[in-house]
C-alpha cells in the first residue's frame, strides 16, 4: 500500500469542472511519460495499461517522434496552418498512402476533420447523408461514437445520453450488435428482416456505422463473417459502411485496421486516437473518392490538421508500418494476453474473456468487481480501467511497444489484484 | 506578379478531400514560420493578415512559447495524460486564475473539452440545457458556432448547414443580431417581445450564445448597450448567457475576452483558437459554479487537455497577461488599423468599415470585389481572408504582435491590391 | 342574476377527462338549440356569441339542411363510405365548383382530410414539403393551427405546446405577423431580410402559413398589403403560400375566402369549422392542381369524406353562395358591428377594436377583465369567449344568420356586462 | 362479368385530389345502403366485407341509430356543442360506465378528442410524455396509428411515413412485434434485453403504443401471454401502456376491446371507428384518472364531441352491450371464419390464416395475388380490401351484424374468386 505524499492540489477543485474523470481515479500529478511508464510528482512509475485510452499505441514520447517533432521546432516549421499545404501535410499524406493505402489497394483520400474522434464521426455522417439523401443512420447497441450532438445519438450509453439535457439525438435507428440477445440468436438476419420489411418503420438508411470492436460498451469484438454480412447488407440496401476505428485501428487489434483481412472496404473509415502516435490532437475521416462530394469548406474547422501531429504521424508510418513486422509483434502479444487472461479470470467465478488483438479484458460480472480490482491494481502501480454498459469488464489496453517483461509484469499486479479483491466482501453484491 | 515555381503536388489532388479549402486560395506549399511572416518552399516569405482566423494572435512560433514546449519534449514531459492530473495542467489552470480570472474577478471554471471549438460550443449547449431543463437556444443572425451537429443548428451560414445532409438542426430558435434590420430597428426589443408574448411560439429558451464581433458572419459587433441589454433579459428570462468567445477572445478585440469592460458576467465562455498561444488545438468552457453540475465524464473526449497546449498557453499567460502593457499595444494598433482602413475604404464606392479592436475590415459590398482584393493581396505577398453572409468583408485578422512597421507594410499591400482590383472590370456586378 | 337550478351533472367529473373545457365557462346542460339560440335543460335561452368557435356560421339547426339531412337518413343514404364515391360528394363537389371555385375562377381540387381543421393543416404541411423537397415551414407569431403535432409546431400559444410533453416541435420557423411589433414595424421587410441573408440561419422555407384575422391569436387582422406582399414573397423563395381560413373563412370577414378581393390565390386553403354548415365534422384541404402530387392513399383516415356532411355542406353553397345576397348582408352587419363595438369599448379606458368583418371584438388589455365581461355575459343569457395571447380579447363570433334584433341584443348584453364589471374591483390589475 | 353502365363522374377526377384512393378500387357510385350491403347508382347490391375498415362494425343504417338521429334532428337537439356539456354526451357517457367501465372494473375517463382515429393517439402521445417527462415512445414493427405527424411517427408503412415529406419522424423506437423474427424467436425477450441494457441507446420510453391485432400491417395478432408480458415489462420500466383499439375493438375481435378477457388494464386505450356505430366522426381517449392530468383545453379540438354521434353510440351501447348476447354470436360468426378461410386458404399454396375474431384473413403471399382476388370478389359483388405490409393479405372486415346466409354467401363469392384466380397467370411473379 502506497503513501500518497500529496493530496490533490487545490486549482483543480477550484478551477476545474466537476465533468473531470480519470484524475478521480488516478488521483497523482503526473509529470513525466517514457514508453509504457507514467511517472508522477514523487517519481513513482506506474505501469500504463490505459494507454490514453488507445492513443498511445507506439508509448509515451516514442524517441524517433521527439526528435523530429523537436527538430520541426526548432527550425520553426509550421505549428498552424489551416488546411493550407505543407511540407508537413505532404510528407504525411505520402507515407499514408504508401505504407497503408497501396498495400491494400485502399482507394480511400483522407479528409482532415477536426482533431478529435467525434469530429471524424460528425464528418462522415454528414457526407453519408449528403451522398444517399437519406436521413436515417443505424447504429448499434453498446456503440460509442462520441460526444458531440450529432455523434451522441450514436452512442448507446445512457449517462452519456443524458448529457444532452433533452436536445433531440435523432435521425438514428439502434440495431442489435453481434451477439446481443445471447450467442444463439443471428442479430444480422434480424436486422436484414427490419429492413426488407417496408412497414417496420425502419426508414431506409444512408449508414451503418459501427466499432469492429467496441472499446467502451464491452469489449465485444464481431466475427469476421457478421462484418462481411452487414457490408453486403448495406450494400444492397444502397447504405454506406463507416467502420469507426478510433479506439480499435492503428494496430491495437493487429493490423493497421481492425478490419484487415477481412475482405470489406468500408466506404468510409474514421481514425483518431493512436493517429499521430504521440498523443497529439489528429483526426481523419477515410472517404472513397466517389463519395467525397464535399465542396470546399463545407465541413471545415480551425485545427483541422493538427500540424504537429503531422510530422509525429509520419514517424509511426515508416518506423512501424513499412513492413509486417510490427504487426507480428502485437499478434504475438495478444496471444499472450489472452493465455495470462484466461488463466486470471479463471480465479473469478463466471468471468469470460472478450476482445481480440491487444484490445482485451476480462466480463467480471460486475462493476462494483471491476472497480475494486482497478482500484487494487493501481495501488499496486498499474494504470488499468473498465469498459462495458455497467463498467464490469477490466479492459488491457497497453501500449503495443511494451516491453514482453513489463507487459507480464503488469498483468502480475492485475493478478494479484483479482486475487486481493476476490477475497474481500464486496458490498454492493 | 509572382511565378509559382510549384503546381499543388500530386499528392493532395489525389488523396485528400475536397473539402479542403484555404489551399486553394493560397496554393503554395508553406514549410517556415516565424512572427507574422509565412514562408513558401521556394523561400518567398508572406504576410500573414489570416493568423490562423485568429489562432495566432501572438504570431508564428514565438520564441518563448518554443523554448518551453522543446525543454517540455527534451524532458518527457507528458505528451498525452487524458485528463488526470498533471504539472503542465496545474501550472495553466494556476495561470489562469491569478492573470485572467482574479484580475476579472471572474469565480468561473474551466472544463477543458475536446480541443475543437466546436467542442466547447457543444459542451455549453448541453450544459445549459441540463441546468435549465429546456432545450430550446437562442442563437444570432450570422452567428458561427462550429460545425458539429449542435452548434452547426447554431451556425447561421446556409452552405454549412446544408453540410448536414438533412439531419434535424433542432431546438434552436433564430434571432436578429445587434442591426440585423438597419440601424433604426432596436432588434433587442423585439427579442424581448418575442420572449415575453406567450403565443409567440417561441419557446422559453435555456440560453442565448453569441459572438460580440461576428468573425464568419460579416464583422458586425455588438454595442455594449446591446450587450448589456441581451445579459439582462437573459437574466429575467431564467435563460443562461453564453459568450462564444473562439474568434473575439483571447486579445483580439483588445481584453483577453472581447465583453472586457462592458460590465457583464457571462454564464459561459467558449475559448478556442488562440489560446493555447502556438497554434495548438485546445479548447475550454468556463463556467459559472454554480452551473458545473456535470457528472464525472458526462461530457468527456480523448483528448480534452493537450498537455503541449497547456505548456504553450501558460507562456502566453505569464508573457501577455500579466499587466497591461499588451493590451495597450493592441489597442494603438486597432487605432492606427481604424485610420488605415477608413483611408483604404475610401478608393471603394459604397464600403463601410466593421469590427472593433484587431479584428475590422471592409465591407466592400461584394463578394466578387473582396474575392479580387484578396488573391491580388495575395499575388502581391499578403495572406487575407474574406467573412460575411455574401464573402463581402475583407477581413484583417493579424496577429497582435505584428511589428508596426510590417503592419503598415500589410496594410500597403492591402491598399495597392485595392486601387489594382478597383481599376478592373468585376465579371459579376 | 340566474338562479342555476342543476349543478354538473356527477357524470362528467366523475368520467370526462379534465381537457374538458368550455363546460367550465358555460355550466349548463344544453339541450337543443335554434339559429342563435342555445337552450339550457330548464328551458333558459342563450344568445349565441361564440357560434361553435365559428363552428356555426349559419346558425343551429338551419332548417334547410335539416330537412335534407332528415331525407338522407330516411332513404337509407350512405353514413359512412370511405372515400368510395357517392352520389352526396358528387353534389357536394359539383356545387362547390359551381358556387365556390368557378366564380373565383380557382383551379384548386379538393383533399377531405380527417373531419378536423388540425387535419387538413396537416396535410397541407405535409403535402408543401414534399412539393419543394424542402422541411423548413414558416409560421407567425400568434398563429393557431391545431393540437395534432406537426399543426402544433405551427401553432404559437405556450400552453397548447406545452401539451406536447416535450416531444419536438420541429421544422418549423417563426416569423412576426403583421404588426407584432408595433404599427411603425414593417413586419414583411424582415421577414424578407432573414429569407435574402444566406448567413441568417433560416432554411429555404417550403411555405408560409397564415390566417388572415388570427382567431385564436387576438384577432388581429393582416391588411391586404401585408397579405400580397407576402404572397409574392413567398413566389420569389420558391415557397407555397397556405391560408389557413379554418375560422376566418366560410363568410366569416364576408366573403367565402378571408382573401376573397385581395388579389392573391394560395396554393393552398384549410378549411373546416362551417364547412359542413350544420357543425358536423368535416375539412377539406384546396389544392392547386398542380402540386396535388399525393400517392393514392398517402395521408389517408377512416372518416375523410363525412356523408352527412356533403349533405348539409351543399345546402349552405346553394343557398348562400349561389349569389351575393347573403355577401353583402354580412357586410351590413359587420358595420353595425363595428359601430356598437367601438361604443362599447368607449367605456373601457385604453380598449381598441380588433378584426374584421363578422371577426370583431375588443382588446380590454388585459385577461382578467375580459373573463369579467363574459361571466357577467353569460350571467345574463350570452355566450361569448375570449382570444388572445392573455385572452384579453372579447371575441363577437354570432351566427352570420343572426336576426339584426337579436344581434342588437347580444350587444347590448355585452354592453351591460361592460358597464357591470367595469365598476367592479379588478383582482389581479 | 358485370358491365359498368357509368364511367367515374368527372367532377371526381377534376376536382378531388389525386389522395383519394379506394373509390379506384371500387369504382362504382354509391347511393344507399342497409345492414351489409351497399348500392350503386344503378341499384346494384353489393355484399360489404370491407364495413369502412371496421367503422361499421353495426352495419349500415342501423334503424335503432336512425330512428334516434332522426328523433334528434327533429327536435332541433344540438348538433354541434363543442365540450359544453349537453344531454347527449351526458347519456352516452352514463351508458359508457353502465355498460363498457363499470362490468369490466374500468376506472378510466373518457376524453373527447377531436373525431378521428389519429387525434385519439396524438392525445395518448401527449399525456402519455407529460405523464412521465420522457419523450421516446415505443411502437412495433407493422403497427398503424394514424398520418398525423405524431401519429405517423408511430406508424411503420414507408409509403405512408414517406408522405410526410422529409420533416422529422421523431422521438420513436421501433420494436419487433409479436412473431416478426419468426415462430421461434421472443421478441419480449429482445424488448427487454434492450431496455434493460444502459448502453442500448434505447432512451427510457414514457409508453408502449400498439394494436392486438394489427389491422392495417397484416391481421398479425398477439398472443394474450405476449400482451400480458408487455404489460408487465412496461410497469415495471415505468412506461405506460396504450392499447390502440381503433380497428381490434368495439366488437370487431369478440369483446367490447380486443383485450378483453386478457387480464390486463391499459392505462390509455384510444377509440375511433366504430365508436359512434353509425360510421360518424366519433373519438375517444380512455385514460387512467391518475394520469388524467391535463390543464383544461390543453389538447383541444373543434369537433371533440360529435353530438350526432353521441346519439348513435349510446344506441348501440344499449343495443348490443348490456349483455353478452351479442358478443356471444361474434365468437360464433369468428368461427364459422375460421372455418371458411381454412377451406378456401387450402386452394392456395403456401397462403396461411391470420387475424382472430371477425377480424381473420388469408396471408395469400403475393400482394399481387390478394389484389386480383379482391378485384374479382368485387366484379362478382362483394367488397373486400387486403392488408399487410406487400398487401399480401385478404382481410375480411363484414358487419359484425351481418346475417349468417349472407356472410356465407359473401365468403362463397369469395372462394369463387380465388379459385378464378388461381387459374390465371398472375404476372408479377
Amino acid at each position: 500500500m502506497t503513501t500518497h505524499s500529496l493530496a490533490e492540489p487545490a486549482i483543480f477543485a477550484r478551477r476545474e469542472s466537476e465533468a473531470r474523470s480519470y484524475c478521480r481515479s488516478f488521483d497523482r500529478v503526473f509529470t513525466r511519460a517514457v514508453g509504457s511508464t507514467l511517472f508522477d510528482r514523487d517519481g513513482r512509475g506506474y505501469i500504463d495499461f490505459l494507454a490514453g485510452c488507445s492513443s498511445l499505441n507506439y508509448g509515451h514520447n516514442d524517441p524517433d517522434m521527439k526528435e523530429a517533432l523537436i527538430a520541426h521546432l526548432a527550425a520553426d516549421g509550421i505549428a498552424h496552418g489551416l488546411d493550407m499545404f505543407t511540407d508537413t501535410k505532404q510528407a504525411f499524406l505520402e507515407a499514408f498512402e504508401k505504407h497503408i493505402l497501396l498495400p491494400r489497394n485502399l482507394p480511400h483520400r483522407l479528409m482532415m476533420t477536426g482533431p478529435t474522434g467525434t469530429n471524424a464521426v460528425e464528418a462522415a455522417l454528414k457526407l453519408a447523408r449528403k451522398v444517399t439523401g437519406r436521413q436515417n443512420v443505424v447504429a448499434f447497441t453498446n456503440g460509442f461514437h462520441g460526444m458531440t450532438l450529432g455523434a451522441l445519438a450514436l452512442t448507446g450509453n445512457a449517462s452519456k445520453r443524458a448529457g444532452a439535457g433533452g436536445a433531440g439525438l435523432g435521425d438514428v435507428t439502434r440495431m442489435p450488435y453481434a451477439g446481443a440477445f445471447g450467442a444463439g440468436v443471428d442479430t444480422l438476419a434480424q436486422v436484414e428482416m427490419m429492413l426488407a420489411n417496408p412497414s417496420s418503420g425502419i426508414d431506409a438508411p444512408a449508414a451503418f456505422i459501427l466499432e469492429l470492436v467496441q472499446g467502451e460498451g464491452g469489449l465485444t469484438a464481431a466475427s469476421a463473417d457478421w462484418v462481411r454480412g452487414l457490408a453486403d447488407l448495406a450494400r444492397r440496401h444502397g447504405a454506406l459502411l463507416i467502420v469507426d476505428d478510433i479506439q480499435a485501428g492503428i494496430g491495437r487489434t493487429g493490423g493497421f485496421f481492425s478490419f484487415d483481412g477481412m475482405g470489406i472496404e468500408p466506404d468510409m473509415i474514421t481514425l483518431a486516437k493512436s493517429l499521430s502516435g504521440f498523443g497529439l490532437p489528429m483526426a481523419a475521416l477515410l472517404v472513397r473518392p466517389e463519395h467525397d462530394i464535399w465542396k470546399p469548406a463545407e465541413h471545415n474547422g480551425t485545427f483541422r490538421g493538427n500540424t504537429h501531429a503531422f510530422v509525429t504521424a509520419r514517424v509511426t508510418l515508416e518506423k512501424f508500418w513499412a513492413d509486417d513486422a510490427f504487426a507480428a509483434t502485437v499478434a504475438e502479444k495478444a496471444d499472450l494476453l489472452t493465455g495470462h487472461l484466461a488463466r486470471i479470470a479463471a480465479h473469478l467465478p463466471g468471468a469470460s474473456l472478450r476482445g481480440r488483438g491487444m484490445m482485451q479484458g476480462i466480463d467480471t460480472g460486475s462493476g462494483v468487481r471491476a472497480a475494486a480490482i482497478c482500484a487494487e491494481s493501481f495501488r499496486q502501480g498499474l494504470i488499468i480501467e473498465t469498459s462495458g454498459a455497467e463498467d464490469e469488464v477490466v479492459k488491457v489496453l497497453a501500449p503495443l511497444t511494451t516491453p514482453v517483461a513489463q507487459f507480464e509484469e503488469g498483468l502480475a499486479i492485475l493478478e494479484a489484484a483479482v486475487l486481493a479483491t476476490g477475497s474481500q466482501q464486496i458490498a454492493a453484491e
